[in-house]
């Protein structure tokens, strides 16, 4: 089967929405933006086939990748269970399982955070970045709670308000949004903030144990320090029962440093 | 074996550098950089077992993780080989290996370039922003050659005179820097220019074959489009025969666009 006869059916004048994640297709928290979504548009899931939380930007160069149609429930949308990252998934769905570039890529809802620096390991967020990179407009979305039964009820209507708005007014180049929802009850959410993201690092704890034959090993495991005071950030809003939505870049110049840079004289 | 142990010795004044890369701790690249970093300071080496490339910022989250000394060469370096990606090579480094935290982190160099958009797919700058986040100076090298052969001869003045000037000056708290090298002989490098990353992106053309069960599956593979005309970018440095070095920030904060945001007034 090709994808591309999978897919030649009318999209009419609905918005096209490919929906990812990093926790796996069949995760609750893709199943709820799933939901979400069918109610705003014509969806395609291509997400992967297993968990690849910490993923980051990962992509697969050395080994082979497999997508293929997959029914897990009876909504309308499309689906495509991938045995790739994040990235991955966003690039093998433009190049080869959708018929025209899609009018909205939405990541998550991630089990967990990705505010702060939390960003840079995300595999939520890379997927949303990979789309952005592609002119694509792109949002991840997360929820403050690990657990795979999160309570995803109270984020609904405020990932519909920002789909919409985002349908409707798009997004400049080169900017996606990082879109957090804290873990507390629908009467207790006092709002969206726009904020920034928190200077902020995982002070890592290794825990070292001994393998059956003797030989040391480590667990990654940490604990997560927010260095920022601020009140305009991610974290405060977070911490305040605000929703945050931090428009991200993917230009990583340090724009404001290249002039000291230059004042280096390296070449002298 | 205790790690802390291994490096009870004492370190004077010489500054301690930590050496990482995402091609494997056995790769030429990576070779050529402890020697260059042999003359400038006491060296321990934690990289991977593995090539990593494409990793992005990837954590193992889900896995063990190893590390043990090895003994490549007869040089006076330390070195540790290390299960897991460049991230978490330097997250290992910093709470397990080194006794104090290192005056530098240098990741490469690189076979294959980390410019304009490679940067963000790339494991030789998640080191060293790994680094950067822990407030370490940290700089990531880059040969335009992807062949295990490639000639670093001609990057070695040019990677020491920067590593000497950031022992020097440090750098900024959130900062660190991406040179790439162009792929040419000594006489033909300009010298160095400070860049900007420039716009590009990869236009993907996944392979696509059949296994022996019959089922299909794709190789990923691609071709570099650079969208940016400004003579200010890494890309036009590295064409001209400039090594380029772009400092690289890991707020990804859109700033300029959150006034603009918080005009959509999502909470009405």
């Amino acid at each position: 089967m090709y994808f591309s006869d999978a897919l030649k059916t009318t999209m009419a004048n609905k918005p096209l929405i490919l929906v990812t994640n990093d926790d796996g297709i069949n995760a609750p928290g893709i199943r709820t933006l799933i939901n979400i979504m069918n109610t705003l548009g014509e969806v395609v899931v291509v997400a992967p086939d297993s968990p690849q939380s910490g993923m980051g930007h990962a992509i697969t160069l050395n080994s082979t990748l497999y997508a293929e149609q997959v029914f897990i429930d009876n909504g309308p949308q499309k689906e495509y269970s991938c045995s790739g990252t994040p990235a991955d998934c966003v690039k093998i769905a433009i190049r080869e399982i959708l018929q025209r570039k899609p009018d909205l890529c939405v990541s998550g809802i991630n089990h967990g955070s990705n505010s702060s620096i939390n960003v840079i390991y995300s595999g939520t967020m890379s997927a949303a970045v990979e789309a952005g990179i592609e002119g694509i407009p792109a949002i991840g979305f997360s929820l403050l709670d690990y657990t795979w039964n999160a309570n995803f009820e109270p984020s609904k209507p405020y990932i519909k308000t920002i789909v919409q708005k985002v349908l409707k007014q798009g997004l400049p180049n080169g900017i996606v949004l990082n879109v957090n929802v804290p873990n507390t009850s629908k009467k207790n959410i006092k709002g969206i903030k726009i904020s920034r993201q928190a200077k902020a690092n995982w002070v890592e704890e290794f825990d070292k144990r001994k393998n059956p034959q003797g030989k040391d090993y480590y667990w990654l495991s940490g604990k997560f320090v927010n260095l920022d005071s601020g009140e305009d950030t991610d974290e405060w809003a977070l911490e305040n029962n605000y929703i945050s939505v931090v428009p991200v870049q993917f230009d990583l110049t340090a724009h404001h440093f290249i002039k000291e840079l230059k004042n280096w004289n390296l070449n002298e």
